[in-house]
């Protein structure tokens, strides 16, 4: 179905050796990018004994095993986070988007307390044509975003935080009662799922 | 900003006289459309004092105040419900979805414990370019259809159900949790903020 | 202990005799004001059969019954909403603060999904010297505000919202974990204890 | 009373010398099988020591003491799991079940975001006179499987996940809110429970 | 697919119309008898202006329309409820369960607070073929009966209580929680699911 | 105030050194006996530096230093357990039980799902002035004892179990919703209140 | 068993008829008082139907049919509220408890944020043999009073308050973190059943 | 902006490498103070490397590295703990309003179950200019305080406790529900937070 898109391992709670089991057969069957998510930096070293084309994107915790080239769109996702703490799901997202042949400006650690670092670059944000809002604690990064602009917002909450942010919660709550409209949020630092979904909607219509 | 954007306004919880004061302006003030959500029989007879030109949607419980064409996009959005309960918040999407220009399919109670009525619809399903999941319960839809697909997935939970579906939040979580990549949830019974977002997403890249 | 302050009755939950009682014992025993929360129009009614000199803020269900010349502070408790479904609560802020005897400005309906009708005003806002944030769904208007200024800020949360604002849950977890310094937060929808601490604030250290 | 049933000791908390200490008695005293559930590699090499029959099963985490025959049932209890990681809990059901002597099918990763993995596998599926449902996240593999088939579905949570699936509590309302009928839930992770119960009822009325 | 299985409507939530128009198509199109659950004496009443055949079990809120005879199973499904509160629940499992054919035996108000009221009826206890506990607050009865019997139980928690039974919730984990092997649990309140999921079970292998 | 009284020192979450000065301080200005509870291994043996009289109860972990003779009432406290991971928190309330002076009968392992072994013992638990219940997961060994007897039952959920028990809250719920009279609630694991509160229960009214 | 003890019906969820049944039954069989908790006035009118012997307490909501002389205890019970509010349950304890036969103080309104209320009345706080303590809110009562006196102390939280109170909760884990030992709880506004524990405790030891 | 006030950087979560290059950086830039909170050990032994000017404040977790000088406020800010387990945080807040300027007042291990200690110190408690409250388990100190005195009352909820604690949000709760006027909350364990704010109050209309 999905052609040309890359294939996806989670490796999150897989054994090295079931790891490099799935990756083997990837290797052996398409002929499609593969990304790994979710690996540590002992996943990458174990992959590394199968293939010599796997690149490790340390922040994003991600593996990238290239095999095809990668066009990119001519639009931009922009990626967004409130604190630098959030950087790591941001970077999962962005390496998606990446990989799945986007065009993907970084902008982070412009949260709502500090609102005018974020107007600062409303060039930036208004030239977007999707974002993803990555933020935890208070979460309302979604929200000024998301008004500001008349693109579709992915907000990713973050476990960010500590006491009554109960590992992204009190962010997830907040975006999703967000009041502004084009906004919709996906699951607790799923970075992945965020990427992914930019990149659907920013191909959508033609600009492959 | 939104230009050519309907006027948008959330009657829940106003008074017959603040909504109609509102209204006026808008009437007077802007050329665009007009877009009341959340508006009872009641919303919608006093409106009919100031204005000849409002229909009401009762399942939808929207009232649009039409002054200018809509051209319908040539791609759809597709709207699929669990089940008949589902069908207020549905209508809510559709009928927003509609007044912001998109051309709308609806395909109703449709729900994952009866999977052949969904699978007997796959036609109309691989055809959509957004899809709007609206399920109370167990909120297994999205991911389901999120898995037969390649286009973005917006999923909103209901309140409909009893005892442990805590009034949506059994269909919220699960949604959030859905392992069908490019889905992403809006807040629970958010009807309007489905159609919008969809909507954007439809009309990006240049279908308008 | 509470020299000067007003006498306060919460009304919720009492019957009208109760309240009746109530005050008259506060109408023989001292020479303070008097000020009613949570009180109904019924409630009011009653309350006129006791005494001529009762004035009722529907808004902000209030009665104060005046007894002593209020002198105002010099300077300013600000009151900002997120939305209009916010000024009840805002109302029952600004009336306390006002018979506690303090200048109140309001500024009502600059939610952070419109940044730009808040930012209009940053003059109003940056020469107060006391700021209630008032706000309801994603409840992010504290956080803004608070990265503005460099006064004292208390983050009012409201039952405001549907689906998973969960009564008022989302804004008050969204305010306790405001990334701004200087924010602290009282109860949901707890207007009277917002103008009760802004009050005790603004006339510390002498502005009497 | 439960004649012929094995012995059942849950090792989770307990010291080695407690577990020896109890499977000793349970050697002297009966002639039953022993399960020992929740039992760690050290557990096993520790109970090694006290007999020479103990035979662990590593990812079912389970150690079997065989002393009689066990007869299998001539209908198949099916084991189903969304995921890779969902299988530990299944083998936990399904070696329970084949030590209560029951005949057992596999039916690994066939979550519903990839619902043809299902539907390619109807024949097994319809063919099973009980089926375990065990699944994480959304949790929507019982919804979709009980409204296949007529017979009775027991679905079992479990804790893959993250974010906002709560270490289970997503699927575990996903499950119980299940629109098909015939379909009843154990605690999250309760692989064993879910053996036990699927013998049950595939043993009642004869076929033992 | 389900041959001689009843049809089922859920009325809750749906309009007169709505029903009726449901059960004339079923009356049309099936021979088979038909359930309306969650049915109050207003539905019934409408129903009544469409068929002769209509019975109402008011405690169970049940409309049945008898179109052929039903062959009761030999063997019993047992339904106990810890309290009177809890019997329109075990009245809506017990018709339900016995328009689907099964013979039904009650035993009511036999909370686990007053042991000797359940152990005075071991008999009918330990006879049963199926058991069905329905209890609110501590919901308890599900542990103690599982712990008797080597049959099959289903527990259905019930919203009765107040304070921290939070709806049924202290009951339901109770259920979830139960240390009885065989035990399983449908949806708080869930009659109908435990009455249609406890006659599968009974009718497996061959009792029909 | 507490004349004739232990001291009682609560260790968890203070340094060595910390709880040596608060000891050695007691051990100076009084001369009741000392109590520390959820002491470990390691506390005692730092005690022991300042102290030869420092008994270590381990399963309890609690220390006594005793420097006045115990006095036993008459009358009995009996504790029971619903399993055997429940006994570290019925230890803890069986030790401060009998530091206080109370004769004290222990009775585990006698869990509702086996009722049998509990109504087995019926001479011991009709005997009892005050019982202490101890348990996790469904917690229902409060309500079933409460029912058989007449004297004051303290009830003390435990964070034993898994899942849906989340730590102890199944258990703290089922307690507190106990249909039984005269059975109270404490803490999930506070052993050391229940024997505290059951102490000055068993020697009010003259029984010291 | 419980002889010489009140019948005991809890009327709430119950049908007139049901309730007179109830009650006609107990009038027939034994000669003990009855008690009738949770009744309303209507419920009242319709038990005169059948006793001439019915009071009713209306603030605590219950019914007593006094058939047997009540004799005092010689050491009271104390019974505190925090607010007016909490009255009501406050009431359902003394009632319960005078007609199980003790002495009932009562000392309300005395909340801790008016520390110096509940202080002056030390006095008879010190004199009383068993006290019960019943607040909303922040529900702090219990652990001030528990701190000042060495008998047992019962806490009930009510569901007095609103927002973050959540009906009740934040009182109930208030009072379950109670620093104070000797205090245990019962369910959120649970005035029977603190009444009758306290009457069990009171007697103990032969203060009947 | 905020002119004089110190640097802050907020360490948990930050790497080494991260938090040397920040405050480089704010050493080349600035000449302000440099507050460094949520800092092990580990961490101050790092910056040790880039400045000769830290000093760590290990119970606080704080560095600070001074360059100007602080001068006192006249009026004092009293900081004040219910249990020792509570003073990292009470620490964490003094230091923060030390180094911005204020002088403050410690009156630790005061909590409310022991109110003689509290009113022992009346005198310390009535001369402070704000009060900071820290407190865990049930949270109660704020109110008793907030009711004693009229200058502002900030509580801080600590995860300190176990079991229905549920990590300070038993604390938090009470903490939002004070009866007690001039109280409001910030988040769980945010002693800086606390700190920052009372700093602001303290210095409102000019005790600089
Ligand atoms: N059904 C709805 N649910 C959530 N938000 C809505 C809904 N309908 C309208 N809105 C939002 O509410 C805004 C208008 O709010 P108001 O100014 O309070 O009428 C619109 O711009 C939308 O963003
Ligand atoms: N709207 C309100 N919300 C919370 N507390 C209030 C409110 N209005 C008044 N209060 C508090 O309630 C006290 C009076 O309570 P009462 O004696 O029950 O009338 C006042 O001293 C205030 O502290
Ligand atoms: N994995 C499991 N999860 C839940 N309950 C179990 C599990 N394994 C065994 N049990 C139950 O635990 C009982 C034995 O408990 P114990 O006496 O503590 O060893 C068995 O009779 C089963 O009912
Ligand atoms: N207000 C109350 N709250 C909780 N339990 C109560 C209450 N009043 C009576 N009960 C209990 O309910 C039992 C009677 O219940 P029932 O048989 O349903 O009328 C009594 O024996 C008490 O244990
Ligand atoms: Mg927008
Ligand atoms: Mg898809
Ligand atoms: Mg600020
Ligand atoms: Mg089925
Ligand atoms: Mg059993
Ligand atoms: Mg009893
Ligand atoms: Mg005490
Ligand atoms: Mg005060």
């Amino acid at each position: 179905l999905r052609n040309g898109y890359p294939e996806v391992i989670f490796c999150q709670g897989k054994s090295l050796e079931h790891i490099n089991g799935i990756i083997s057969k990837m290797l052996e069957l398409g002929e499609n990018n593969i990304l790994a998510t979710r690996a540590s930096k002992e996943v990458y070293e174990s992959v590394c004994k199968i293939t010599d084309h796997a690149i490790y994107y340390d922040l994003a915790r991600i593996i990238v095993i290239k095999r095809k080239e990668i066009i990119k769109t001519k639009k931009n996702i922009l990626i967004m986070t409130g604190g630098t703490a959030d950087i790591p799901v941001a970077e999962e997202a962005a390496v998606t988007a990446e990989v799945l042949g986007n065009s993907v400006e970084r902008l982070y650690d412009v949260g709502v307390a500090g609102i005018h670092r974020l107007l600062a670059r409303l060039d930036v944000i208004c030239s977007a044509n999707v974002i993803i809002c990555v933020a935890g604690m208070e979460g309302a990064l979604g929200s000024v975003v998301g008004g500001l602009v008349d693109v579709p917002v992915i907000a990713v909450p973050t476990s960010v935080g500590y006491g009554a942010s109960f590992n992204g919660v009190a962010a997830l709550l907040s975006m999703l009662n967000s009041c502004a409209s084009g906004t919709s949020v996906v699951n607790i630092d799923n970075g992945f799922g965020a990427g992914y979904t930019a990149s659907m909607i920013n191909k959508l219509n033609g600009d492959d």
